[in-house]
């Protein structure tokens, strides 16, 4: 991980106060690890960060304290950050809640509903309602407030968007590299690939795969989510492998598709429907657009070309620090929110398909940055390679 | 993934009905991933499944519809098996209440409140209140039930030992082999050694590693959550490497503390009190035995030479399906639960450990399988190959 500078964390925390105003809430306890990291810096795997008015405080346990502290010391940590440590007897619920009891007596707290189970929601509120509260007055109140911190993170910034480009340089020439193995991997098993591709990954600097690497041939490649078999791959088969990695934190993902040998007809268009769908998808993104007319500008190569019914998934999602973020880049569900708007700044994937039962599969996909004006692409790998005859 | 036979998953679906029947609920709403894959065989990201006294139906999107017909067909899935595709325009929530309100109209059912999200058990608690009931009555209400099916899963039946202990010999070899390399290592990075252990666990026939390997060199093994870092390792130095791997589903876990190259004394008093508090640890384990009674065998020994303080965690954990799970063997929490007793059948690490700043730390751990009268191994390397001088 490489922290983000003072000046982007202050800025990230202002805007998660503008939205706690927006909403008529005084403060907002951040439990989802990535939102915990995106705005204080401090990853562990149970750090909880409370953004008030004027602070932030991060709970983490004893094992984690000086490295807190640390952090907090060297500035790199939140402006007006304090730690608290949980350890001893206490647990998270009964340190936040003693903490609320104490700093935040009838005020009303945010929580990301979608991230806290139902057992330690319940803790809390109990806890909260015990009481008693400093100075008197009304116990905190608990409020849901879904995805204020993830909207923010769609959406990225600087910092973030340097390590992404360099995570997809890496990433591209991994696949770069990669490629003629894949196009002469007749006889050898899709778990075989998968190893060597995780491998390669960590060699390039990832820290680790980003998702389980699918790695799928012939038949196996017409299912979208296909595990790595025992499977070998045969001469003139499709081959697809989707992987992804980590990079300092942050998560790119790439997709294609080589013809092991000498392609066949019908697959080589197969190929060629779903570049053209890719390369619409890709001139349909820039700021201001809808991220369902980037779908559909996909979807409408597809289906003129006849394979409309064999593209079963949506164009892409947003990535980041997690391997699906917002935006969604899909058609706009029947009775769904709707579609995201694309906003400079925002990273999402590429990664139309079209998979057809006893000829195989096809999916290309390319990470990009979106752009006033365009997309700048992150991922960059020679797609004719996969088709090229040897 | 090797499906359990259909007598144990009748076994298991039987244990959980006793389960409901105690607590006064007539059926149990499944959602945590390895639950579901326990009681259905069934294994997808999103897959549901809800006991009731008479069957279990199984809720999957229609990506897994085929591949879940196909499993209850052939009767590798759970007896009295329903799948319900989910899918069109309707969600999870949608269908789950939809099938509860048409079936199970005034009953008691239990849901994994440490699981399920406030979000998701707010959206199911408005469709069921919304109704209509089929037949009229009651709505179904919703009731916590937490650790149904996580306290069956502690007590591992034939399919799962036999799974687990071709998962630790497998493990136990990756170890072995590396043993000679990994005091060999000064001058290699942390991140490389750690690279090295993934490929290898991978090439061993493991799915993936059960969680981010540790690779912790000179004072990074002092710290008992190290993440291996760009820090190549120095000679004469303690090297800790804590790794697992995923074999059909079921997790090992291992850990190996080696100095490189000829080791100091200090270094080597601390590998043995830790070795001794190992074996004592070991030599506690039976059925019928306090889970902290074990643990107190392990600290009793390092406190006797004087580690006491350096021993900062607990002896182990159970492990299954997950990397984590109970029982928890570790001191009694001042306000937490009893301990748990341990049962033939479960599975669980031994890892004593000891982190000394200034030296450095020593941790060994090996997974064993309790016994009506002691523990069998399932991970064995041999442990002095860490000390021997060269």
């Amino acid at each position: 991980m490489v922290p983000a500078p003072s000046a982007l964390l202050a800025a990230r925390l202002e805007a998660v106060r503008r939205a706690l105003a927006d909403r008529d809430l005084h403060a907002l306890l951040v439990t989802h690890r990535p939102n915990v990291y995106y705005l204080t810096n401090f990853d562990s795997s149970a750090a909880a960060a409370l953004v008030s008015r004027d602070g932030v405080a991060v709970f983490a346990d004893a094992r984690y304290t000086t490295a807190l502290d640390e952090l907090l010391a060297a500035e790199l940590g939140p402006p007006c950050g304090e730690a608290v440590a949980v350890g001893g007897s206490g647990s998270y619920v009964e340190v936040i809640a003693a903490w609320l009891l104490d700093r935040a007596g009838g005020s009303r707290v945010g929580f990301e509903a979608a991230q806290v189970s139902v057992r330690r929601h319940g803790w809390l509120t109990e806890r909260l309602a015990a009481g008693p509260v400093s100075g008197g007055g009304a116990a905190p109140m608990l409020h849901p407030c879904d995805d204020l911190v993830e909207r923010l993170r769609s959406v990225k910034d600087a910092h973030e968007i340097a390590l992404l480009r360099e995570a997809g340089r890496r990433l591209s020439e991994v696949a770069a590299a990669l490629l003629p193995v894949w196009r002469g991997s007749a006889g050898r098993t899709e778990l075989d690939l998968a190893a060597e591709v995780d491998h390669r990954v960590r060699l390039a600097g990832f820290e680790r795969p980003a998702f389980d690497t699918i790695v799928a041939s012939g038949p196996n490649s017409a299912l979208p989510h296909a595990h790595p078999t025992e499977r070998r791959v045969g001469a003139g088969e499709l081959l697809l492998l989707d992987f992804g990695g980590v990079y300092k934190g942050y998560c790119v993902d790439l997709t294609r598709t080589v013809v092991v040998g000498d392609p066949e007809e019908r697959a080589r268009a197969l190929y060629r429907a779903v570049a053209d769908a890719q390369d619409a998808a890709l001139a349909a993104v820039r700021g201001g657009v809808g991220a369902d007319a980037v779908d559909a500008a996909a979807r409408g190569v597809l289906a003129a070309l006849g394979w409309g019914e064999a593209f079963s998934h949506g164009t892409g999602h947003g990535l980041g620090l997690e391997i699906h973020e917002e935006p969604r880049v899909a058609q706009k569900r029947p009775a769904g929110p709707p579609p995201a708007v694309l906003i400079p700044g925002m990273v999402i994937t590429i990664e139309p398909g079209a998979y057809v039962p006893g000829l195989g599969g096809v999916r290309l996909e390319d990470d990009v940055l979106v752009t006033a004006d365009g997309a700048e692409r992150l991922t960059d790998v020679p797609r004719e390679a996969g088709l090229m005859t040897r």
